[in-house]
């Protein structure tokens, strides 16, 4: 322990805001990681679209390579560090090299993993090597982990997480500022707080995306990602947020899995959670993590989900683990153990809230009732909020019901006419 | 990776709830744990004081050993699991048998480690081997992988910590119920909440074992457990917990460490902190570890701080490492480069919490007033908030002040002969 003192060399690839952040690590706490590892951490390489660009840290030292593939062959680069981004192109072909060179992979790439994580994880395991990918999920906060490490002895029961930060950030500006959607997301939009394509956060999909990893080291699962039920917040009113306060909840968008006799359960969308629970207590764009196990109860993670620093942290923990020794596989367990479970919508019965307009005529409501009524789903409460021209908003919060017989309700809705659109229903996670 | 099927073996030391908790999940998740191993994990040999006792699960399969240090040394155990506990005695013995033999100790006594934790890092280093001891903070938390792997690559700033869950249900159940320390405290001890001796837990000692070794890993530091500054919970009063309910704060027992110009700055005693943060909002016996780092920011973990399955868990977290192959050193670098740090008293400034009863006559509050300001202590609110026969309860908060300063006030007071019982002063730590 300690008593190797060749330098475990990194190959970097992608010099944004996480790649530099990383760099200035290296630079900066040299001795510390030295100390800390039992051998220097050095930067053999590094790689980017631009080579002519202050990064806020001088990179001279270090190979330059055009082509990140080449820079995952060279000799003297022993764990490539990818934070290019994209789930194809580059990344992926430069994480194969590596791999197929017998060389370690950290990443950041929770898109890369959640599209590709079962061929490349089999990938690693047929070269010897392994991908760590710690960044890739809530960025800073130790969860992976946590999840695969520290509870390894659990039987894990569910694994929640509010994993966009965006989405967060949005959500409680317009609960704070009592202001709605379009307008806070217009303002997210200016401030840079949303990625290119703001669908990848709003609608839940990079959240998507973090939840399938999670999926596939707690129940140790084949990472599947088309199987995630996803919702965006973009339906999501100011109205949903203040019925929400009044009831004693607060709307997140929430990822939960938990593995059933049907198979693996796994949405990302917006939900109702207490108030005065860890999850409805989180502001602003942190991120928080919840893991049940049958050993340890509930263990709740929070801290930044992204950011310089927080990533390049999460980066780094996984290359002092490779520079200690410490190999686990990919997904915590070999490729060929990795379960294909059938993705399966909610069979635990849960509570949810209803939000729709109905037709302001006589007997709608009615109407509405007697669909739940069949259905077999049984109101807890209804209220119509106020009135507009030829609208009356209805709120309605069911008893414990399954997804299956509420969809059926819902489908039921729209035959009776009166309801104007389609309604807005959101699970009430019992947290 | 998974290609090495023998077995790792376990001798364990202990077998009171947390050695059959362990005894269970190896039986019960034996092919999780060899999935996730790559290797199965097998019990050898058992050890407890007494052998003819139910403890819930079969132990006949094992080895019976009278001796801990003869179960230590067989040559069929690779990891000694030491859950017998105390500082000194069989523990200690057992602990560097197994590290004489070049052996890993996977343990959850956190008094012997805060005692003797850099002998046994110093020797465990020279003979190859290395301790673990997650469950010996804040149970079935992974806060010392969080922090000592997860976060490798940060300085640390301050670590944070509510870790007996004893004195945070006594302060919980006083705020809820509205009652007197004694009643709350016969109440957990009929309940079985508290230790043998419960000066551990009400004292905060076994909070302080804790946070020593907390921040030995955090700053680089050797354990030192006689550096920190403990106080226990004993002299907080309802009255205490209701005043700072009014200011926005909660009293938690809060161990809470940093590394100045003057040192380290550890201490373990009743705070202030702000109701609407995580650490005000924990209830019970919950558990919660803050970590601040230079890159990563803030990072709160929470979860169970004792119990079987939790504290099993974290065990059984550590033993997997060591399957897998992971070893770090003890405290996360070589002994050899664990500094000596001198213990500091808290040199930043913060406000202070003030509780005292005067004698109730004329220019009391007056000469009271004026010691505090001799030390150069300003006060930011003061307040009388009653009268008793011959007796004036006051309230003071202070201005942020040296904990310095503050102390040379409190030594003022004694000399006015107005201050009839020696002060109440909590600090109100910015979380």
């Amino acid at each position: 322990m300690g008593g190797d003192r060749e330098p475990i060399r990194l190959g970097l690839a992608g010099l944004g805001t996480v790649g530099a952040g990383v760099a200035k690590i290296v630079r900066r706490n040299a001795a510390a990681l030295a100390a800390k590892a039992g051998r220097p951490v050095a930067i053999s390489a590094v790689c980017a679209r631009t080579r002519d660009k202050d990064r806020g840290v001088p990179l001279d030292a270090y190979a330059w390579e055009d082509d990140p593939v080449v820079l995952a062959r060279r000799s003297d680069v022993d764990i490539l560090v990818e934070l290019m981004g994209g789930s194809d192109g580059p990344a992926l072909a430069a994480t194969e090299a590596a791999l197929d060179a017998g060389k370690d992979v950290v990443t950041a790439n929770k898109a890369m993993l959640a599209i590709h994580g079962q061929a490349l994880a089999e990938r690693a395991e047929a070269n010897g090597a392994t991908i760590r990918f710690e960044a890739a999920v809530a960025g800073g906060i130790p969860v992976m982990k946590a999840l695969t490490e520290g509870l390894a002895a659990n039987g894990l029961t569910r694994v929640m997480g509010v994993m966009n930060g965006t989405c967060n950030y949005i959500l409680t500006r317009m609960e704070d500022g009592g202001l709605p959607y379009d307008e806070v997301f217009a303002e997210a939009k200016a401030l840079g707080y949303l990625e290119a394509d703001p669908t990848l956060d709003v609608g839940g999909i990079d959240a998507g995306h973090k939840l399938a990893l999670l999926a596939a080291v707690a129940f140790g699962t084949r990472v599947d990602f088309g199987g995630i039920g996803i919702e965006g917040i973009e339906r999501i009113s100011i109205e949903d947020i203040r019925q929400a306060a009044e009831l004693g909840y607060r709307v997140k968008l929430l990822g939960v899995a938990r593995m059933s006799g049907r198979g693996l359960e796994a949405s990302m969308a917006p939900c109702l959670v207490p108030t005065d629970s860890p999850l409805g207590q989180l502001e602003g764009a942190t991120n928080m993590v919840v893991l049940e196990g049958d050993q340890v109860g509930q263990i709740v993670l929070r801290g930044a989900g992204a950011g310089e620093g927080p990533t390049a942290s999460a980066v780094m923990g996984d290359v002092m683990d490779l520079a200690r020794g410490c190999r686990v596989p990919t997904f915590g367990q070999s490729a060929g153990h990795l379960v294909a479970a059938a993705p399966a919508r909610a069979t635990l019965p849960a509570p949810y809230y209803l939000r729709m307009a109905l037709a302001d005529r006589p007997g709608a409501l009615a109407k509405v009732a007697a669909v739940l009524g069949e259905a077999g789903v049984s109101i807890d409460r209804m209220r119509q909020t106020r009135h507009e021209a030829g609208e009356a908003p209805v709120l309605i919060v069911t008893h414990p019901t399954t997804r299956a017989a509420l969809d059926a309700a819902l489908a039921g809705m729209e035959g009776t006419g009166v309801v104007l659109a389609a309604p807005v229903a959101l699970r009430i996670e019992q947290v």
